[in-house]
């Protein structure tokens, strides 16, 4: 971030916060797929959105984890972005063949590589079960009780709507408790990776041109679902638009946006600032420096750490403009006045309706006792229940292996949730993946984590000690790493079907670490569950309630990585005066190479040097447009209006970085691959013309 | 640190931490220069040190700022690390002169560079003065009154002595109070740079071998003090041994080690590990950072950030040391038993001296509770007062101006303590330094800063918005950085000629801003003062004087960043049951850098490249020793029997970085270039035959 960071200019236009106000001009709105905001499109843009339409755009839309990507052929082929895709490239490589440095691209079905561990997603429909979720919950409840009640009830929704159909079935918490809605989702756990290219084009710029515009990458690769052995058949997928968008014209953007805070309090977003942010950029420098340092090594550790570093700089990057964002008095001046504005709006509009701003003013003042009651014991949350002390994938599968012993035991909905029935394929898929782990990245992660611990809480704190036994973090690390056997899966798999027995008798470290801090991380859960989570949702559903009676359901949902369609329009925007246009071109990507010396991480992949003259360098390369988008609609399928794929986005710019808290249209873009773009490349670099066939039924 | 971190498998063989026994055996000890062990030497060594090699090995020891280097001409010439030469070398580059990347060899005397701002101090004498300094604390003395009496008899016998003398003169506190020395040195300010290889091969294997044995750097550079425009002709200087050590030689370490914490009691240096390491690693990882994200974004950025990317990246790595060191429960015990050990020593050999264990034990007492006390505003000290929240050469500069317009008028026995009149000159050349300073890199930092500044203390304390002035850290740091005019050196001049006067008048934003902060600021630093400082002192005289009854003058002081003196064995050690020989040599430097693919930073300077054939890569390149050093010892002449010089120290081991807290010799080293590798890459690579000649008397 080179120049001023602007948030504060631009919040003249801003919609205002969590409030009343969202005028028919806004394209603010992650909206649910169920949902969409028909009338504005039709009054802004004069567009009808069909109920095919919108089906489609649902059925096609496949969420990647956390991410998002889109069905582009009838046979089941995927386009996502490269950075989504990067988890699973990684694991298919090896020190000989690094997928990641040099690119993949399978010219016929039979070579395309099957990733270890990947699950993906198709929503099929959306239930509201709000009802059935609070009838659980009863008003003489404590908020123990209430939450246990709500999980279970949660549980038993899920499991039913499993048993009944098949699909994969979760319950999910809208309006920080406000609805609950049930998600239907096929299930694909056989992808395989048909297309990447080189992580030199797919992320250049690297982490300097993270979240910024102008912007020249290739951030797409190409998977395919299976069933039975054979491509999928789907018959809900997008056509590939062989001209892309031009400027002002509307596009739509589908995929799972994942964390928005627009519709919390001054008093969260205050905590966030104050505790919950600086800890977690504390944490997150801690790991990049270490993950930093051990890359420096050497090539082949650099290789190796490449997907956790690109994880943890995204998310120190996305952080530390969310924390100016809040630091902008402005910004949390707007959600001070947007709340005394909804309080008015209350008074004058629900008079006699029970003192609605009464009802508003003790949900506000519950909300920020939470946070002082949070704070008092979230760092050892994060440390201990959320792993943050245990930066380790072998730790991960140490701690559900000793969990599932005393878990699966319960009744699905008594249980903790992850470990509920309806969960429990997923998480084998993880816990059983055969993908390469590293002993030496593994222990330099656990000693930075475990030393990351001891900082937090202190040498002589109980658990540290425990933590520690006797050495100090370094040494620890070494020791656990050296004598766990995770490694293998055989013997993870021993471990879960051997049930309690196996794990108590078990003499490996990290099950054995693992187990020695249960019953704190147990406490500490239980803590946050009853003590913050529940009263919260309480709180928060109360003030959606008073939404809902006031203004109707015209405010969507925060995000909640589930699917929303979000729409915007294709233009350009000004920095410091200078005009930016709305796409970059190949021509600029080779521009930029030079001008920086050709150097990492400006340094262009020698198949496009080499391959320079067969490109038409004006080729559009990405393109910004309004839509309003959060991370988690990384990989996400921009449509047009006929519903056809003219981009992928792949980021926002820094302009961007505040939507957590307030959407705004005046600089703020999200970034996306121009649909052209990946055309040029795969015909004339990639030799990728069966993949262009597929893509647009011509060579 | 790829490599379990071995140091608790050392402390065998420790001298007990602070206690009373140093066996002949061991090496332990940064002695003074006026009181080093002969008796030792003759035990274990016999060897004579005479008062005429301890006086020669004084007055041509050379302090720089933080670090050291010796005289090895009779014209001035002085040997340093290029690490320690890298501030000015960095101030005396620009975009199209890298003298960084280049290197540099001044072929004739016309052509060496005078550095803008650089002081180099000689050790002439040195003076007990604690009964004056003790005299002057009354003990009906409040802390407050103690202190500041404190403060101005020191001042005042060092305006006393600058007066008398013409010699720079500080009273130095050792034994954390214990006693008190008056040094006098002779100042340098005109110094010249003659010589300096290529980072590339100075700080060859960059972050990753800091730190690190075996190791391949040629980290050293010649400088050369002149007086009147002349080169200075100087008596003492240290003859360049052209063989260099063998294995099992005797050498000495002279030069300043900075700070060692082994006479600390375990209630500090528990605080230490929880509260002051933990809040310095997250300042500095913070700052690594920034540093580094900036580095990335052009090869200019890097050149500009890399003197501050590097002090940055090294104190990191030896924090990370000590909090490792701190950590491992082994350490910590044996401070435990040793202060139980001294206490039992004070019962069974002082008794009816006043109960001398009881006096002890008051003292522990009264440090651990002052430790409570100073971490109720200890981050608050670091942010405002030490400066870590206005990260930037210009916010430095400012708070000068504005406060030397209060502290000047005062009696310089009044002032605080940096603005006393023996210290003046000092503080105006580096004010006054017409060295190159970045906008660009300026502002970077003070984001940073203001950012973790808003971190510690939560947006809404009041100094922050004080601060912030209704911006995000990013908007303010660009306003701060884009409206002062302080980056010319004659406002500087304007402001403090001025006075009050002129800083009352200014506009400038920076001087806005340190005035707007000072008050708080000097509230701080009295509490810190009266407080903490004060108090302890008085804690730890008293444990200095009955160490001093029970074990006379057997354990030398902390180290103080003042000239000391240290001895030890030339020799290998094992690792894992691998021999690490006791140097490296040319070879193992080209083996390197092909292992690792020759890429930065393994990527050796293209003229050690082209010039390999050239070389005896035989040469022995860098060596170990036992000898006890610490941070500051940077450049440091390791001398033999004779007093010649046989290398330069430039670094310690990952065994050495618990040196702050217990010496140990069983793995612990530190590392020096050998003499002969300095000549051999002159002469071979650099065409330097005038240097060498100069050094050694032979072409």
């Amino acid at each position: 971030m080179s120049r001023a960071f602007r948030a504060s200019a631009v919040l003249a236009a801003c919609a205002v916060l969590g409030g009343p106000v969202l005028t028919a001009q806004s394209d603010e709105g992650m909206w649910l797929p169920t949902d969409p905001p028909r009338q504005q499109l039709k009054d802004k843009y004069g567009f009808d959105l069909t109920d095919a339409w919108a089906a489609r755009a649902m059925r096609a839309s496949v969420r990647f984890g956390g991410a998002s990507g889109g069905f582009v052929s009838p046979d089941g082929l995927i386009v996502t972005n490269h950075h989504v895709g990067a988890d699973s490239i990684h694991k298919l490589s090896t020190k000989d063949r690094d997928l990641l440095r040099d690119g993949f691209y399978a010219k016929t079905r039979s070579e395309e590589l099957k990733c270890p561990d990947m699950e993906l997603n198709v929503l099929q429909s959306i239930e509201d079960v709000t009802d059935r979720v609070n009838a659980a919950v009863k008003p003489q409840m404590t908020t123990a009780q209430a939450f246990a009640a709500r999980r279970a009830v949660m549980a038993e929704i899920e499991k039913e709507s499993l048993t009944a159909t098949g699909l994969r079935s979760d319950v999910v918490t809208l309006y920080q408790g406000g609805l609950y809605h049930l998600y239907r989702s096929k299930k694909y756990t056989d992808v395989r990776l048909v297309f990447a290219p080189e992580t030199g084009i797919a992320a250049f710029g690297g982490d300097v041109d993270n979240f910024e515009y102008p912007r020249h990458g290739l951030d797409v690769c190409f998977f395919r679902a299976y069933e039975n052995d054979a491509p999928a058949k789907v018959a809900d997928f997008f056509k590939w638009n062989t001209t892309g968008p031009a400027e002002n014209d509307l596009v739509f953007v589908t995929g799972h946006p994942g964390t928005t805070n627009r519709l919390e309090t001054l008093a969260k977003l205050k905590h966030r600032r104050d505790v919950t942010l600086p800890y977690t950029l504390y944490r997150l420098r801690t790991l990049e420096a270490a993950l930093t340092q051990f890359s420096e090594q050497s090539p082949e550790q650099r290789r190796r750490a490449s997907a956790d570093l690109h994880r943890v700089a995204n998310a120190r990057k996305a952080f530390a403009g969310q924390i100016q964002g809040l630091l902008d008095p402005k910004i949390l001046g707007q959600k001070r006045d947007a709340e005394a504005q909804f309080a008015d709006t209350l008074k004058t509009q629900l008079t006699g309706s029970g003192q609605a701003d009464e009802r508003y003013q003790k949900s506000l003042r519950r909300i920020a006792d939470l946070q002082a009651v949070f704070a008092g014991f979230e760092k050892n949350y994060y440390l201990i229940e959320r792993g943050d002390a245990f930066y380790s994938e072998l730790f991960a599968v140490a701690r559900h292996c000793a969990r599932m012993a005393d878990e699966l035991p319960r009744k699905s909905a008594d249980r903790l949730r992850e470990y509920r029935d309806s969960n429990l394929d997923s998480l084998k898929l993880q816990l059983y993946s055969p993908a390469p782990l590293y002993p030496d990245l593994e222990r330099r992660k656990l000693e930075a984590s475990l030393t990351f611990l001891a900082e937090n809480l202190g040498g002589d704190h109980p658990l540290v000690v425990r933590v520690l036994d006797g050495k100090n973090p370094a040494a620890r690390a070494t020791e656990l790493v050296a004598d766990t056997k995770l490694f293998d899966v055989a013997e993870r798999k021993k471990l879960v079907e051997g049930g309690k027995t196996a794990v108590d008798a078990s003499t490996d470290p990290l099950v054995k670490l693992a187990r020695a801090i249960d019953a704190d991380a147990r406490v500490v859960r239980k803590r946050y569950e009853e003590e913050v989570e529940e009263p919260e949702r309480q709180a928060y559903a109360e003030i959606a309630r008073l939404r809902f009676l006031a203004l109707g359901r015209t405010v969507p949902p925060d995000a909640t990585f589930t699917l929303r369609l979000a729409f915007g329009t294709v233009k350009g925007y000004e920095v410091d005066g200078a005009a930016l246009p709305f796409h970059t071109t190949f021509a600029g990507a080779f521009a930029r190479a030079d001008a920086l010396g050709n150097r990492d991480p400006f340094e262009l992949p020698s198949r496009w040097r080499d391959g320079k003259a067969k490109l038409d360098l004006s080729t559009p390369f990405d393109f910004v447009s309004t839509a309003d988008t959060i991370g988690g609609n990384s990989g996400s399928p921009v449509l047009n209006r006929a519903g056809e794929l003219v981009g992928i986005n792949f980021d926002r710019n820094r302009h961007g970085l505040v939507r957590n808290f307030v959407y705004t249209d005046i600089q703020a873009r999200h970034i996306a691959v121009h649909s052209r773009a990946v055309l040029e490349a795969l015909r004339k670099l990639y030799g990728a013309g069966e993949l262009v066939k597929e893509l647009t039924g011509q060579e």
